[in-house]
This record gives C-alpha cells, structure tokens and sequence, in this order.
C-alpha cells in the first residue's frame, strides 16, 4: 500500500472489495483490493483491509456515499481506444458489403464532406455513449472535418481524447470542397484547433495534428505537419500503409524503396510523437525502423480483416513497438467496442498464419498480451502514459467496473482470459474518467442517451440525403 | 397473405407492427408485417393491415394480451447454432492460449470425461440461457456424454435441439473410462439415447448419431453407425477435417487419396443425414463430394481462427452446401454467441485469402448470406427445414424480436447488414420456441437465471478438482 495522508480530503472516494487489475509494470493483480481517489487522482490503492485500516483514523471524513463495496467485481484502468473516426458513427451500415472505391468514393467522402459542425457534434455523443458502454475512458480520434464538434461532445461526455482533423491537400476523387484547400489552410485550420482545444475540459482534450493518408498528402504537407507538431510538442495520427496500392504508388511516384514506411523514414517523419493507423503492410526493415523511431501502432483488427489484410502484431511487438488497439470507425466495423476488437485481436492473430503454416498458433497474442494493447500500450500511443493506462498512485482516476456474475461470463476460471474472450459491452457496469464517473450502474451520466439516439436517427438520415448516398435493397421489400 | 380461418382458434396470438424478414425462398420482407401463430405453428404472415382486417370479424376470440404491438421491432426466424457443446459450458476459460495437444489431453478430456449426468444437465442449462439470450431457438449438440441430462435441460428450457453422444472407441491419450469401450457399446447407448430421448418435449429433442472425430473412430465405428442412423432415419453430427495432422494420419493409415473427406467418401459414409463441423481442410476434389452426396457443413469461425484455420466457406456455399453456423464449445471460443459468430464470419471470410492475394474481399459473405447460414441453412444443417428456418405459413413458431432502436445499433441505414455487423445479444429481447415464449423482454421465463448462475459456479469448480485440473496465474497476485 501506497498513500499520502495529506491527499486525502473530504472529496476522497474508496473503492474497497474489489480484485484490481493494476496493469502496472509488475502485473500487480489485487484479488480483495481498494483504491483511493481524491479529485481526479488515485492516490492509494492496496488490500482493502490495509486500506480500510487507513481510514479508521478519521470515518469521519467521508459520507456513506464515498465509500463504495465492489462485492468482489473488477476494477480496470480504463481502454484506450486509439483509433476512431467520432464522425462517422452516423454512417454505421452506409458502406457494408462494397468494394474499397464504392466505399471511399461512393461513400464515406460524400457523407464526410456534407456534415456539418453540429453533425459533428451529434455523431460524436453517439459514438461516445458506445465508447464508455463499452469501457474506453480515453481515445485517439483518426480524423474528422469539425474538431470543436467533436470538442464540445467530448466535454459534456466527460471522456479523455486526442482530436485530429483530417486533413488532405491532394489526391483524386476529392469532394469539390476538400479539394480547394491548399496546404497553408490544412495545418493553419489545425494549428486554430490546437489554440482553441487544446488542454480544455480540465485538461481531458489534446489537440493532435492529422494526416488522413500519404495518398492524399503533398510532401510539403507531411514536412510541415511534422515541424507544426514538433514545436507544439503534440502528436500525429495518420493512416499507414493500409493497402499494396499505397505502397505501391509511393515506390512509383516518391521512389521509395518499400513503401509508405520507407519513405516516411526517408523523410525524417518517423518521430515518438507518430501514431501510425493499421500499418498493415510493413515489411522487417519497415518495423525495425518504427521500433527505432520510436512510432506508436493502432491495431484495428476487424478493419484489418475486412478491407486491409493482416499486419504482423506479433513481430511488431516483439520488436518493443507499443502497438494499441482501435475499433476504426463505424462504416468499417460497425461495432465501435473496443471489448469486441479484444477478441477478434486475440483470434485472428491466432489465425493469421493458418494459410502459409497450414496450423494456426493458439499460443499467440495471449490474453494479458491483449490487456495491455488497450490499456498501458493505449496511453503510450496516446503519448499520456505518465497519467493512465494503469491504476497506480498518481495517475488520473481513469477506471472502469466489470460484473463477471452474468451468464455472459460465468464460470471464471481464468480471470484475466475472460475479460479477453467472454466479456462483452454488457459486463461494463461503470465507468469513471479523470475521477468522475461518467456512466454508473449502466446508466450514462452527463447525456441523455434517449434524446442523443433519437437526434443522431433524423440527422443521419439528412446527411445521407444531402450526400446523395441511396443504399440499394438486400432483400425482397413487399411493402 | 395466406391465412386459414378454421386454424384461429382462442390461442392465437397475433404480433404486427414489426419489421418481419421472413428468410423464405423469395427473401421477403414486410417493413409493417404481422403474424398469426395458432399453437405450435406460424399460421399467417403479411402487412399488418391485411391481417388485422381479417381478425376484424371476431375480436372477441383473443384477448389483449394476445394482441401484441411490436412498435417497429424486427422479426427473425430463431437462429440455429449447428455445432455446440453444451456439456463444456462448465469449463470456459480452463483452456485459453494453449496448444492443442495441452487443449484436448491437458484439459478438455479430463474435464469431460469427470463429468456426471447431473453435470451435463447444469451445463446445458447455463449454455441454454446463453443460446437463447443469442436468439437462438434450436442448436445441434456436437457430442457431450450424457445425453439424458441435456434432454433434461432442453425440455425444461423450451429450446429445439438435435441431441447427440460424443462416441470413440479408438485412439491415443483417452481417459482410461472412455478407453475401455467397445465398439459395441457406443452404438449400443447411441441407440438407447434414441429410444428414450428421441421426439420427445413435444417433438422439440431429436437424438442424433455422434463421431467425435476420425481419429478416435474404428471403420466398424464409422460404419455401424452410418447404418444405425439409416435404420433410424436420423442424422450423424461429427468433426471432420480439423486438422492438416489429421487428413495426413488418414492418407497413412487409411490410404485415403486426399484426407478425411475423401476416405469418408471411399466408404460410402458421406450422406444426405451427415452433419460435417469445421471441414477446414478440404480441396475442390473434396468439396465436390460433399456437395454431391448432399452433406450439410458447420462453419464454426472464432474456433477455426483460433486452433483450425481458414475453411473454404465461398466455394462450399457456391458448390451448393448448405453451410450453417456453429459456435464450438465454451473452451474453444469462450462466447456462445451466434450473434458474435454473424459479425466474425463476414470478417474472417473477407480477410482469407489477404494472404495469397495481398487484399481482402470486402464484398465477400455479405450479409443476406450470413443471415441465411444462421436461418434456412441452419434448418437444412440440421434436418428440419420442412419446419423451422424461415417464417412462413405452416411451419413452427421459432421467432425472434429484436430491438434496433438502442445505442449498439443506431441508425440502421442498411437493416440485413446491420442486424450481421451491428446487432449483440443485447438486441435480442424476446424468442418464441415451438409457439411459446421462452424469453420475453430480456427474461428468461423457464428457469430461475440467477440459480443456474450460482449452481455452475460450484460444480464448475468441482469437475476441475476431481479432474485435477490447475489453471496457471496470467498475472502477479498480490493477495
């Protein structure tokens, strides 16, 4: 046990009788523990009965309320879900079943390009409520157009994030309104955003740099992303090396030697602060220059499996590279759950030498291997593991409560494999961030999940109709 | 609408108002739809105002409780879960991230083979609340060892289900109880589970024949069987071409051309009765017996990703197999959710072939498909499509209602898709079985939920002691 008497203020809340999973470097796993938190901060965590011990000395200091009986459920740090497109949580099903052009040309760019701030706004409340049901205190938005939609979303919410506008100064089959923007407007626009968003929200909402893809990005504009990024001391999000094509194009027009890895090395963009999406297509070379660089990975394993193709994980995290977990975003998974993306990360791994060994290796990303991608390898992408990722005293009180009693889960036999493979969003009972809870008993707290739900059905259907998207019929319709 | 009036009688219910996918020949889809059940059976289907019309005559027959307004819900066939064991409920997680000699010796027959009738029963009954809870109102057991305690639980839970043993008489590392029996015995119980079990809870149980696998099957066995379940006109439920090891014993010791398939085709083994589950390792030579003989196939995808492989699901489907769906059992999948097995058999047949074509198939196992799989393909699987599978007049009520209106699933632009991608087993609010309901607004009606829960938690824990099975930490327990 670990506390500082003078921490603790009447604002304290215990959380006692619980089995902790610290995530922390010693793996630390309390089967009766408790946790301390005053403001936003943990600042004990040890057995419940030492803990109670502690506070014998003054019951006096904290109201009935303040003092929470787990009954035995389990304590987490919060996920980490570094990879989500907030913004087209309104397009969930618009883009299921097509070809990769029908799906960016056809789809995603026309209802991307037509929403507005407000949209924004809207998407990412709906996105956010599936975000906490699904146990995520903090994420890594990959890319939208509004970023003080997404801003004012996540303050009310009460989540941690990184915003990142979008951006692309080149490419073909850009939407009229996109393809005007020069390169001095896509990092000024980011550079408004960093002075207005910035460290708000009590310090919840970073403001990142974006890159949508090399693709779509002149030389100039990495170069200067990565120089604006540098000075502002925050980080890049960009989609890496997601198809053959990409690094295909880059070996023809730019004259790598690879691929989009290659090249990105060659032109000095490979930093700590780079969060690289997929990076699906990387060979050796590729991943000792990430390791080296220091370059953080999002693996988005159900994207991966439907447009992408399977990145190395296991050979990436050998090679020291913090690789994450992300969910994408909804036209290309639909389930926004980063509890979802845990099993399927375990499985396909699995799987994913099946063709060329003729076996697969069940041994491969095991269960506590995936609980540290969503929570202490979360906040290194995030570049914030020195305040979460872990529950340790003197990082953020960003916690979630897990019920592994129902029929979803039982029997437990191995705990830290259910959370892996049996947990499902319904199992998040409650969810704080920053030391407030943001969801309680399954309710969330700061929204009114009914009235989101019902204003994101009728502005979705406007989006859709302004982009011109018509979804054609699957089934015989006789009325 | 196709409705006869002598068959309403004052047990009628009537549910209109939801958005009904029949999964008939014609793929039909009411967008307002109504359906009459009169006892046991679907005896009208079509637009609400049809049918409530018709019903105009005689209100007085049905009460209001028997009048149910769906307010836009969906209406499904209840899915079929092709290949599950229910008696290994009782052991998720005791064989996560292990090979599979560790999997199937180490754990798995030491667990079943300790097993008692009275184990069996709870275990069933602990999946059968998770089947239901999935939508799921009919399953094919995939072999267990006491049948009568999995009767006991399908008739008190309401369920559908092709009940089979789990037979070898041959073979390396068996537990000594199961080493000592012949030939002789294994058809001799098969028979009696089918003299006592078959047809009854109201023709809801059918007794199936079982193979565990071949490599645990004399040819007497293989071959007794297939004529028992001839002379019984009943199915056959094994595991066939798991393994690249096992086609290679089979080509060795059997001198099979090809593998398992192959030399169950030399021995005239493969017919219309045979339920084939996994059937990973195939080629087109192969694939084109089963079709001929008109084999039905079990796709079991999270189980095939974590210890198989990728089986050729396209081109079973294309060459005219009825493919279904299966979730295995808990330790080799942990979720028995046939819901999470839609979303991962589109993704993980989208990504197959990335490896040897550098790109997944976005389009590939689009959803009507997999919708199909989990319906009419499921009933074909399993023997009983003249009765179950798509709602049409004149077959069983098994009817699902699912609730799309809540955060995991808004909005539905594209409803086939997102009732694949989108849908969890938290959608899922009421199933019918055999014209009852077996849960209605997420209650499940037949047990007490909550004493199945605490009754599989201790004698989980038992059949591990007697088993001497130790699960090793993942983790640093402090206390």
């Amino acid at each position: 046990m670990d506390m500082e008497r003078a921490s603790i203020s009447k604002e304290a809340t215990i959380l006692y009788n619980g089995f902790i999973v610290t995530m922390d470097e010693q793996s630390r796993v309390y089967r009766d523990g408790a946790i301390v938190i005053a403001r936003d901060q943990i600042v004990a965590i040890g057995q419940s009965s030492a803990i109670l011990r502690q506070f014998a000395f003054a019951p006096s200091l904290l109201s009935e309320n303040q003092i929470i009986d787990l009954h035995g459920q389990i304590l987490l740090p919060g996920f980490i879900n570094t990879h989500v497109h907030t913004s087209q949580q309104l397009a969930r099903g618009i883009a299921d079943d097509v070809d990769l052009m029908t799906w960016l040309h056809g789809r995603i760019w026309p209802y991307e390009s037509n929403m507005t701030e407000e949209d924004s706004y809207i998407s990412t409340l709906l996105c956010g409520i599936e975000l906490i049901r699904s146990g995520v205190t903090c994420f890594a938005e990959a890319g939208g157009q509004h970023v003080s939609g997404m801003a004012r979303a996540v303050e009310l919410l009460g989540l941690r994030a990184c915003l990142t506008q979008s951006t692309m100064d080149y490419g073909d089959g850009l939407p009229s309104s996109w393809a005007a923007r020069t390169t001095a407007d896509c990092i000024q626009s980011q550079k408004e955003n960093y002075e207005k968003h910035h460290n708000t929200a009590e310090g919840r909402i970073r403001v990142w740099f974006g890159i949508r893809q090399i693709m779509n990005s002149t030389d100039r504009l990495l170069i200067e992303t990565r120089d604006a990024a540098r000075e502002l001391k925050t980080g890049i999000h960009m989609h890496v090396a997601e198809i053959p094509y990409e690094n295909q194009l880059v070996v023809d027009v730019r004259k790598a030697n690879h691929g989009t890895v290659s090249y990105l090395e060659k032109i000095e963009f490979l930093q700590k602060n780079l969060l690289a999406a997929h990076t699906v297509w990387v060979n050796d070379t590729e991943i000792s220059f990430l390791s080296r660089r220091g370059v953080k990975v999002s693996h988005c394993p159900a994207a991966a499996m439907r447009m992408l193709g399977f990145a190395p994980i296991r050979e990436m995290l050998d090679a020291g590279i913090p690789v994450s977990l992300g969910t994408d975003g909804a036209p290309s998974n639909n389930r926004m759950s980063i509890v979802d993306e845990m099993y399927l990360a375990s499985l396909i791994n699995k799987g994913r030498n099946a063709y060329a060994n003729k076996s697969t290796d069940p041994t491969a990303l095991p269960a506590e291997t995936i609980l540290r991608m969503v929570t202490i390898n979360g906040a290194k992408s995030v570049l914030w593991d020195n305040e979460i990722g872990s529950l340790e005293v003197g990082k953020k009180a960003d916690i979630i409560v897990v019920n592994a009693s129902s029929w979803t889960m039982v029997p437990v036999h191995d705990c830290i494999s259910s959370l892996v493979y049996s947990m499902r969003t319904e199992n998040v009972v409650s969810v704080m961030c920053n030391g407030l809870w943001i969801m309680k008993d399954k309710k969330i707290l700061n929204v009114d999940e009914e009235e989101v739900i019902s204003k994101a059905k009728q502005v979705s259907i406007e989006i859709l109709k302004r982009a011109g998207i018509r979804i054609p019929n699957r089934m015989n319709y006789v009325n």
